[in-house]
């Protein structure tokens, strides 16, 4: 027998009492998640079921897959009508007001859910889902750190494995094989439909400005149209800025960095707006402190590209991206956002990655990526590679 | 500039009328895709925007990103709003019935969609959608027959990367780095959050029998509770079964196989079991012609087992898998489902994985899995690497 929870249980009390006090402010009577991510915030793992957040009292963990657990408030199903059945034997209340993940839901799931609780007024609870876990226990910055002491790790090999003639391909395939020597899980967990990526992203030259259909903030061409993402086997050359922008998913929360490589120097221009991406981190990272708001650290980018003379090629160049940064954790895009139009307002607690990067036209892109602990002080970086240009040979 | 469309025109014209066919047959007037998987069907590529499809004409793909596309039916949208405004500027009709992906589509996503055709009546299009897919054109069918052959390629070269004392994680790492060196894509394509996986499964010894949340047929206990399948850090030793199940997408289409490699000589149980599904499969696709019902396909391998007395051990142990095969194609999990309670029939470009696997206690996962086409004379494999237990030293 396996235990069901895979953190303390103080831990997971503290998690479904954060949820608990955001559902009171919104007067939502329970949460049923069904979410793998939100699954795996609530218990420490992921599970085929669904956790079950009454507005006081313990949580319920529904589970049909694995067999064989046990702990406090594992109920056992076959199918969700389980779920009202069981609440009913235990005696609990019917909720009047039912949160589920309506962001993330497919509509097919919600409505046989809505059958099942047929009295209960059906609520979004995405956004507090969404609240909760922008702002990070110790516990989970903890994992963070050690995700980014590892992930600092992987990108100090990666100078190793490059030999002459390979192909952003091929180093791509390096580094994802010493990541995951290092302990990498590979996968990377992304909420919604709006991005899809194997490893990470490796790109030089030209293939820096292909547009991408995703929402990330460099895309590449990819080397299929299935997955319009990443290296296009393009041969590393002299003179070509080589990205390196690959998973830090060592904990179930990743970390978030890029890095620069070159085989040779750069051009005058790559080296200047490198710098100024360092400028913007350093900047930003000062500023970032609880109360200020996420679109003032976007302003104070642009400011600084402005003055530097390098917006045309801030964020991308044929296509740019609209944020220069974004929460992380178990997925890659959490809150707070860091984009022009964002409400989002920093707290102690929140784990962010700004990514102030240019693209070089015929060169590729450079700039760093860095996450941060946002704390009373300003923001602590966990991503702690050296920062230059690195030069390979 | 970059065509819209990377399938040949006459081929999705095909794909496109084999859905207005299914269309005409429940009465819907339009269809407007946004799952991913969908938009590659339709277009052969993946972008952030909707394909919509009127029952008679052509489709129109609005796209929102990536820019500079160019080709016939292209239109450019900021947001899904603005797709009523373009077919009225069109001088098209509204639709009166609007198919939307219910299963896939996240409820929120629906509901602003059916804002924006208040009129509408919305139906469900996900079956139709799966139903088009599971019938394979030729054009597709080559492609599958190209992952096959790269994936058969890949496995050649699994007895070259072992080394004594390697852990199944160490070993899984190499097969990545050879199936991504030969051109895979890495990522698993699978519908709705019933999966996850990173690039493929490795599973030996005990943890063939650790229960998964997933539905795969073999879990794994993997190598943290955010991931739990595949690999978990055992060491391969002597008289162990190693189940390889790696990743067969090389072209969009992914091609599913498994493989038993071992060291040392196995168990005679475990030799028995591995048998009896080599024979499942011989006449299970010789069986498989089209209009043989998908239930009796699995019947069948019931009676083989129950026949030989492993039954105990067929699809897992501790906990069982409810199916022995599964359509596959752009994604993991397609129609047909080879399952008891399957109420599907084989047809002529049907392409199924059978995965009659064993799970025998303390020594690992045996058995094979191919990947077949369904023709008129039964079905054709392309999963062509040995069958044998594979010795490593």
């Amino acid at each position: 027998m396996e235990q069901l929870l895979q953190i303390p249980v103080h831990e997971a009390t503290l998690r479904i009492s954060k949820i608990q006090s955001l559902m009171k402010n919104e007067g939502i009577d329970a949460i049923l998640i069904s979410d793998n991510a939100n699954k795996f915030y609530t218990s420490g793992r992921v599970y085929n079921g669904y956790t079950y957040i009454p507005t006081q009292g313990n949580a319920i963990y529904f589970v049909r897959r694995p067999v064989e657990l046990e702990g406090e408030g594992l109920e056992y199903i076959r199918k969700p009508e389980n779920i009202a059945e069981i609440l009913i034997q235990k005696g609990l209340p019917m909720p009047s007001s039912l949160g589920l993940e309506l962001d993330l839901a497919p509509y097919s799931a919600v409505q046989r859910i809505t059958k099942i609780f047929p009295e209960a007024k059906i609520c979004n609870a995405s956004g507090i889902m969404r609240q909760a876990r922008a702002i990070k226990t110790d516990y989970e910055i903890e994992l963070i750190k050690t995700s980014g002491a590892k992930h600092t790790e992987t990108y100090s090999q990666i100078p190793n494995i490059y030999h002459p003639n390979m192909t952003d391909l091929e180093f791509q395939v390096e580094i994802e094989r010493i990541s995951r020597l290092e302990g990498c899980l590979g996968q990377f967990r992304i909420s919604g439909d709006s991005m899809e990526i194997y490893m990470g992203n490796v790109i030089c030259g030209e293939n820096a400005d292909a547009p991408s259909p995703y929402d990330f903030a460099m895309g590449g061409a990819g080397i299929h149209p299935s997955l319009p993402v990443g290296c296009n086997g393009t041969t590393i050359i002299s003179g070509m800025a080589i990205m390196v922008d690959v998973n830090g998913n060592y904990t179930g929360y990743t970390t978030d960095m890029s890095r620069v490589f070159s085989v040779g120097a750069l051009d005058e221009l790559s080296i200047k707006a490198h710098q100024c991406s360092r400028r913007i981190c350093q900047e930003l990272s000062a500023m970032g402190k609880p109360g200020v708001e996420a679109k003032s650290l976007y302003e104070k980018a642009i400011e600084i590209v402005t003055e530097e003379g390098l917006e045309h090629l801030f964020m991308g160049h044929r296509q740019k991206a609209g944020f220069i940064g974004h929460g992380v954790g178990i997925e890659i895009n959490e809150t707070p956002v860091i984009a022009p139009r964002s409400r989002d307002i920093l707290s102690v607690g929140n784990i962010i990655a700004l990514e102030p990067k240019f693209v070089i036209p015929g060169i590729g892109a450079v700039g760093i990526e860095n996450t941060y602990i946002v704390t009373e002080n300003g923001m602590e970086c966990v991503t702690l590679a050296p920062e230059e240009i690195i030069s390979l040979h």
